[in-house]
């Protein structure tokens, strides 16, 4: 697929210079249309009876194998969830951690980890977004690293091979601003939780946990597909990571993911490090850029002005990025849909 | 509204007899409009900017509202959940309850309800699915009594306010087989959680939570509306019910859950009950039906022969029921949208 139709896939881009894949992608046509024929489907037909319960269940599978494609890895170690939220909440409730145990994180994490972390009622040690600062807070005390692979704040991406130290604790990654953003990387990672309505261009309300040894977490927040059906007993949690499969997903909102995780030409990658480099090299010259070159697909800078100023003056141009309220920074997502154009568009607007 | 206008925004029942809203309630012709609409908004507007942002959170408002009316309580004590499992795990993993615990509730309950009670590791005590039998069990170990109020098997409906003794227990209620279907009454409930997609005839994936006081039940599973956006501290919990909202909802599908749960007739409950007693009368000559009259909307039955081949034989001739593994029933759902000839194709289909 070339550049042009790939990008033509998705008719935000010819309004918008839309660079907010970090809070929501732009959604491909394909989506819409897989999503409007379920519905009309659903309406006309109904949501029950044994056909359509059999495409529902075999839609999953496909699903699982999909998310397994774009993480690299096999579909008997994913679990479909509706957040990377979700993801973090079922790790830590699986490890049954509580008061006693300490939990070392960086002090850059989204909420989306941090709150479920709090709620926990773990020791919270928070570190600078580095390697070696947190390599250097693990303790025997230790009983969980939990990081961002790439900081939702800077865009620093965090080396996470390194950060799993052979006898060390296990490591659970929010992977919301890289899956479908950089290339997989799971190497480390015991947990990784990611978000499809961001990079890959899915509906919202939707996601996947990777779990490295699903026998060795428990079972903790069982939804409607974690046990085998009508089992005498009760619950026996499925085969598999399938057992933290979060609950039971809209039939169309599965339509349209399946669609959005089909959207992506093999290129993807590459291209969306060579847009957020040329982001970097226009918006140099005019602000502070904080992330590291080479990251990710983020460009998080400091304006001159009040961020949320910019952030609605840039809207008002047709340009849409979001500020990172606390840290005075504006956040511009660069993904392999971007192009030249989108980016003087913004250059434009903040100069 | 008149029955037969109402009864028309469903396009499903021109073609089948659907009784099956226990699974998933027909979808009506505004909620798809509604759904269509939004998701060429999203697709043509993107799914970001300060505009798309607070539309989306009035609109989270407005259906706090419209399940506070259909609970016939006060909007401050309603979470918006994706489902009644949801509702269970929030207020089981909110009261810290363990292994050390005890929680009374019936042999009928769905694993929507049992499976998240046995993940927490409480000792289970089940008894017979009536009020009698159920506080006999309770003692002062008891922590919490967990029950549906209609249950999802027999269609037996359970007197919540004698469940729920002033110095006793609190009251868990799984209402995923009454919110809908019958006139709401949360007297006794401490918790009453619900889905939006049977009943109530929303898109899959919705539901909601009342928890009577919201203040001493703790925020164990924050999602991503649960805390003060941004605070400084970290997690500072939203007043009201609204902290255990279960997270970023698609707003296709709230879309969706709006029209929806504006589809319903004043006169819903009567029509319900009354076809509910129609249903009994036609079966009664040709099966044994085992729910009790006046109880539900749901007529569960034992056919002679085996369920499974009764289900997908009235499946070919355009009835949808379902039959209950495990219990020899078969069950059909009979909503204020059903009419006569939806029961006597049924009653034909068995005889």
């Amino acid at each position: 697929m070339d550049f042009d139709a790939a990008r033509s896939q998705f008719p935000v881009l010819e309004r918008y210079a839309y660079l907010n894949a970090g809070t929501n992608g732009p959604l491909p046509r394909s989506a819409v249309d897989a999503m409007e024929r379920k519905l009309a489907q659903d309406r006309d037909e109904g949501r029950s009876g044994l056909p359509y319960i059999e495409e529902y269940i075999a839609q999953r599978q496909r699903l699982r194998e999909a998310f397994a494609a774009v993480l690299a890895t096999s579909p008997e170690l994913v679990a479909l969830t509706d957040s990377t939220t979700r993801g973090c909440q079922t790790v830590l409730a699986g490890l049954d951690l509580g008061p006693e145990d300490e939990v070392v994180t960086t002090d850059q994490e989204h909420f989306g980890l941090l709150w479920p972390l709090q709620a926990s009622g773990v020791q919270i040690v928070k570190t600078a977004a580095d390697e070696d600062a947190l390599l250097a807070a693990v303790t025997p005390r230790t009983r969980l690293v939990a990081v961002s692979h790439v900081l939702w704040t800077t865009g620093r991406k965090l080396d996470l091979a390194r950060l799993r130290l052979p006898d060390g604790p296990p490591l659970l990654v929010d992977g919301a601003q890289s899956a479908g953003a950089i290339p997989p990387d799971l190497a480390g990672a015991d947990f990784y939780t990611i978000s499809a309505q961001k990079w890959l261009c899915g509906p919202e309300g939707t996601g996947a946990l990777y779990v490295r040894d699903p026998e060795r977490l428990r079972l903790a927040l069982p939804g409607h597909f974690s046990g085998v059906m009508y089992a005498a007993g009760g619950l026996e949690p499925k085969p598999g990571a399938a057992r933290f499969d979060s609950g039971w997903t809209a039939g169309v909102t599965l339509a349209g993911l399946e669609a959005s995780l089909a959207c992506h030409p093999e290129w993807r990658y590459a291209r969306a490090a060579e847009m957020a480099a040329r982001c970097r090299e226009l918006l140099e010259p005019l602000v502070e850029v904080v992330t590291p070159p080479g990251h990710s697909t983020l460009v998080s800078f400091k304006p001159p002005g009040d961020p949320k100023e910019l952030v609605a003056s840039l809207y008002e141009r047709g340009v849409v990025v979001r500020d990172l309220p606390g840290a005075s920074l504006v956040r511009a997502s660069c993904g392999w849909w971007t192009n030249e154009d989108d980016l003087q568009r913004l250059a434009a607007g903040i100069a």
